[in-house]
């Protein structure tokens, strides 16, 4: 690859970040009446009016802000941004009894569910680290700490091993089934990993450090297919292959029918999330200060998956999932999925050198820049045909937010500069 | 059964605890010095001057006298003996900066081994919950939960389920091999079930519930070996089963060769470890209000094993260890195997109404009261040929104290009466 290639998508990125995607959140998102942010826009940018602020939406936001600051985006307002985030996240979210963040308040913040989940506590976790980090403050850290000894306490399975993830607000485990209590799953493990890699970065304690260790083994002996490297989404307790099934608590808009069911329950994987995993584990290894050599094996078999099955070369884009084996279950195009694997691939590509990577990049980069970004407003299509026509069409909600895109972005730019700062290297 | 004949052995076991066993303790042990308790004698009752208070000599006594307490000896002097254990462990053996119970102090309470140890912390959790239990001195039941607290946070391996055992004072793990870092062991997660049974006892709170069922599970599932039930005594951190070695930090006398060297390292098992199991595991259902039925197998493999195999009919009491499949390889008579036995054979006869189980108890009760017990000062002999005469000679140091013999000997009056008030049931 050329300096002119490299500089072209790092310059396409830099607009898309700075005159669309962060304008589209630094305009609008603040709730100046009841503090924190405001989460939920249609298409065009409006207010939908949704009474709820999601313990994901917000803490993500936190991350958003808190890590572009980090990265050297605007000029102090995002770390401002931040702050106001957190003050509400701390205010209105913690509960003072039990410790831990609630799981729902309205836009008040009065709570509407008092649940403690771990997805959530781990984006917690995750963004308060970050804003430590990003801004010096140090409740971050704090309250970070504070959620990875109630995690410890609460969460862990000392039994079989990794974390159960669904709670009462008393820290009691949820019942079975829809109630969560007996599953155990990769989205959570994975988070985790993500959430424990900055806590360690700001806090470089032994035992976050050992944690980290620990969960990342976990998942990669564990929770990625034994043969295909590929991500499991469901198991239960024991880490038994559980039928992946919607619970009552979704952190996300999964993709099921309408009565719930999943199809291919149980031979299910996604490529946007083996992507992830993928990078969330490279740059976890090297907080943590280890070669990536030691999971080797690992990172060639998530990045072939997708690279293989999953990339759409015909219209762009990657896929929504498929079986361990390959197939291709679902085609259409998601918004998360395509942030992650632009990373991803990158990651991939100046690891292997291997040109399929760079292409995988620049088709999904295209398909992103082409198709997915509503450049009219400034955010991503939540989803879209297999060839680019948006099927639902709201900017964000609860589990959309800006988490997914600003970081791809970010994340896509650095890696891009450093691969030219690799060509341009004395040899 | 008769009446005559429980009320016989229900007698004979008074006598030696009010008149032998629980004098030789209460006018001996107190340190008035330093606070604490001297735990150092030799055959004759004499103090053998060693200048070390081990978390576990504490812990252990204050368990004795708390639990003899509440059985109803000792008109409020051992209740009293407790409180000033508890006094010099709160004092001089809790950490202030990094939590958790140093491992050794010397007499005066200068810290000789500053480690944090699981097996000694389980005993903290054990002692200070059956203190409070006995003496409703809310400082026991604090100290306790705040051990469970640490050992949640640091010593679990969420990778792949149980504790790990041996850490540094900062609650950094140790190193591996004799360091101990990467194993765990049965004696540990059986201790454990101990202690978390009687915090639960105590606090009657859901997470110290779960963390019992958990580790109960754990043991069943993964310790006991998977054909004949019985205990494996160590493993790696991945429940692959280890060749038992010795510790740089031991909690009892083992029986290695002197260089350390263990016999049948990868094909041992003790039956009374196994015995003792099964009494506590059948004592942590009981507290948590389930049937025994749960695990009705293993209670039928411990309990068979041991009376098939360990139990001396020739010569009376139970042999030191074997292996899994039955063959005895260490015929020696050391003194808390006896003590377990005595205990797990009454509930074994008790739950299955099997005349061999009384036949063991007896031979068992009669090698004890003839043969190991040391009348001439009231405690009993630690080791012995199988024929009965004594090989070691103290009476007590760190690793012996009170704990196996005195528990036994209140647990089996406690167990006579229950059948006696059995058998006189109106039908």
């Amino acid at each position: 690859m050329t300096n002119e290639v490299f500089d072209q998508h790092i310059q396409e990125l830099h607009v898309h970040l700075t005159n669309e995607l962060l304008p589209f959140w630094t305009t609008r998102t603040v709730d100046a009446v009841n503090g924190g942010f405001i989460t939920h826009f249609d298409q065009y940018g409006n207010d939908s009016g949704e009474d709820e602020k999601s313990l994901i939406a917000q803490t993500r936001s936190i991350y958003t802000y808190a890590s572009a600051h980090r990265a050297g985006y605007g000029e102090g307002t995002l770390a401002e941004l931040a702050r106001h985030g957190v003050d509400y996240l701390l205010n209105s979210m913690w509960d003072e009894e039990y410790g831990g963040f609630y799981w729902m308040t309205n836009r008040k913040g009065e709570v509407l569910n008092d649940q403690k989940i771990v997805y959530g506590q781990s984006f917690a976790i995750y963004c308060l680290s970050e804003y430590t980090l990003a801004t010096g403050d140090p409740r971050g850290i704090k309250y970070a700490r504070n959620v990875f000894d109630l995690l410890q306490k609460h969460a862990t399975d000392t039994t079989y091993g990794g974390y159960f993830e669904m709670f009462h607000r008393d820290w009691t485990l949820n019942g079975p089934e829809a109630g969560g209590g007996d599953r155990k799953t990769l989205d959570v493990h994975m988070h985790l990993m993500e959430a424990f890699t900055t806590l360690y970065e700001c806090t470089r304690q032994p035992l976050h450090r050992r944690k980290l260790l620990e969960v990342i083994e976990l998942l990669v002996k564990r929770i990625m297919h034994p043969v295909y490297g590929t991500g499991i989404p469901q198991f239960w307790a024991d880490w038994q292959v559980a039928p992946q099934i919607k619970f009552d608590v979704i952190w996300g808009w999964d993709r099921f029918t309408e009565d719930g069911v999943k199809r291919a329950a149980e031979d299910n994987t996604s490529y946007g999330h083996n992507v992830e995993f993928a990078w969330l584990l490279l740059h976890a290894l090297s907080v943590l200060n280890l070669t990536y050599d030691l999971y080797r094996d690992q990172f060639v078999k998530s990045f072939v998956h997708a690279v293989e099955h999953g990339v759409d070369w015909a219209f762009g884009g990657v896929f929504v999932e498929g079986s361990h084996a390959g197939e291709v279950y679902d085609r259409e195009k998601e918004f998360w999925q395509q942030a992650e694997v632009l990373i991803g691939f990158l990651d991939a590509y100046r690891l292997f050198g291997d040109e399929r990577y760079w292409q995988a990049y620049e088709n999904v980069h295209r398909f992103v820049m082409d198709k997915m970004v509503n450049h009219s407003v400034g955010e991503w299509w939540p989803l879209m045909t297999r060839q680019g026509i948006p099927i639902w069409t709201h900017m964000s909600h609860s589990w959309k937010i800006n988490y997914h895109t600003v970081r791809s972005v970010v994340q896509s730019i650095r890696r891009l500069n450093a691969l030219k700062a690799d060509l341009n290297k004395p040899r």
